[in-house]
């Protein structure tokens, strides 16, 4: 079966971790050793989010005044590097010598007529104070919001429409390839009037991306790899409980906006909607068994 | 047919040039110019140099207290990801939409034995004064060296031995993708004791990775893009003379050591004996009619 796995942010970093290199290093060790079971049986593609990489990238950039920071499109594609190789090295230590991988730096296509760009929603780097927030929007065109006890910059968040690199990734599955690819939702890009490509100032949502990018490949499975073992009614509450199996009109019925699953959730119903495939949501501890159906939130049309 | 072209660092940034990634992109927009008629009539894989920006990153990173400084093999990750995308969105800006790329993330294996480990010579990274330079030295397990008017850290530089990724590489190259991989030399890589891969803080001269890369690829044409258009003798005096053509051991028979020629010269040699195929080193602009050995200066052996 091809599969594609979509490691959650969380699943490289927790919350309030330091980010340097070694604790990213064991995080990513951590995910290899619940990937290489599934590496061994199956067709695998693995993507993974990015967001407090191009954050440290972006405060370190700001920190030295000689060279101007880089654009998002550009940090994106440092972190695809980086963190590519990190799972490929890591992966490729529990697995025989002869597997191939590859890391395929991959570009994804924005709409710039999508809705998204009117209201820039997507918080990203460092808390300012008011004042600053509003000279820096001033100085690098930037839009920001208040954000809890201070000021962020905003950014848009359209949806993916097209995964670049598509048929490279296709051509190295169907040789046996674990292919590493669109990382941090894959580097935005988009048409300029004259038809040329340009990178863009925003954060394309990881999980719509590795959905779009799933149902591309015809995957059989998306799984969606986080730290809770599935998408509960009520989390947080005495009641909460976890559905085990439904249908995407089933899951759509329900509200998940306050937390992170949300995304999740109609990521993954987007998948099943426009594939052959069902997905799972799940703990990173449980790949093995969410490939099988015996852990996770199970999302399937009816008849699958 | 099936040609290699090797980016040298001042094709991508000129000494002395700001590093930020608007320049670094207008130079990569001339070389796309340069590689697309390439591109249109054979197989192409594409390496380049990722030095300024190993540097600018190792800047940025030292200037942020909080976390601290990834190594040499994860900043090599970065600038591969960053330099790939910037060469392959411009130069797809030139080609049909059809055309396929893939810029493929690329360990080297160097061997832990290389005397190379016992003689860091390659410096890298900001000048200090002496007294920081033992410093950071003690504090970090640094080799440090006088270099100029201050000291800079050195790190061994051995001698390429396996490009990892090498099947994908070809697969897609045999799909006609053109592929941008082995940037920076690639991303030094050894074996532990317990035959697992770990990176390591060295420098693979760029030039030999790239030669080891054609070979391996069984590639008809290497040819190494620089800002001088060809090899000369007695560079910088009255009577200097380009060498037009000639094999292997008649450039070995000079003594090129002087400038930055003598690692490409040494390269192409290396090429032109482990392989079918021949080199040429020359301008970036005159890439096409290298390819038709019309410019810069042609390495073959006397049969071909």
């Amino acid at each position: 079966m091809r599969v594609v796995v979509a490691l959650g942010g969380n699943a490289l970093l927790r919350r309030g971790e330091p980010l340097t290199a070694e604790r990213q290093r064991e995080n990513v060790r951590i995910a290899a050793q619940a990937l290489a079971p599934i590496a061994r049986e199956h067709q695998l593609a693995i993507t993974h989010g990015n967001g407090p990489q191009v954050g440290l990238l972006a405060l370190q950039a700001a920190s030295f005044d000689q060279v101007e920071p880089y654009p998002l499109d550009v940090l994106g594609a440092q972190t695809e590097g980086m963190i590519g190789y990190m799972i490929e090295q890591e992966l490729g230590n529990l697995l025989p010598f002869e597997q191939p991988f590859a890391t395929i730096l991959t570009m994804v296509e924005v709409d710039r007529n999508d809705p998204a760009f009117e209201n820039p929603t997507k918080p990203i780097g460092p808390l300012y104070g008011e004042e600053e927030a509003k000279r820096l929007a001033e100085q690098r065109g930037w839009a920001v919001a208040p954000d809890g006890d201070g000021w962020r910059r905003v950014v848009p968040s359209p949806l993916p429409k097209r995964v670049f690199e598509i048929r490279p990734v296709r051509w190295l599955l169907d040789r046996g390839t674990i292919v590493i690819c669109t990382g941090g939702g894959g580097i935005p890009t988009m048409y300029r009037d004259d038809g040329t490509l340009q990178g863009a100032e925003v954060v394309i949502d990881k999980d719509r991306a590795s959905a779009l990018l799933a149902a591309e490949l015809e995957a059989d499975i998306l799984v969606m790899a986080t730290d809770v073992d599935g998408v509960y009614l009520d989390w947080g509450s005495p009641g909460q409980r976890k559905i085990e199996d439904a249908a995407p009109e089933e899951m759509r019925s329900h509200d998940f906006e306050s937390g992170s699953m949300g995304p999740k959730v109609e990521a993954a119903c987007a998948f099943v909607d426009t594939s052959h495939g069902w997905a799972a949501i799940g703990a990173l501890a449980d790949l093995e068994k969410m490939v099988r159906r015996k852990a996770g939130t199970i999302i399937r049309r009816k008849t699958q």
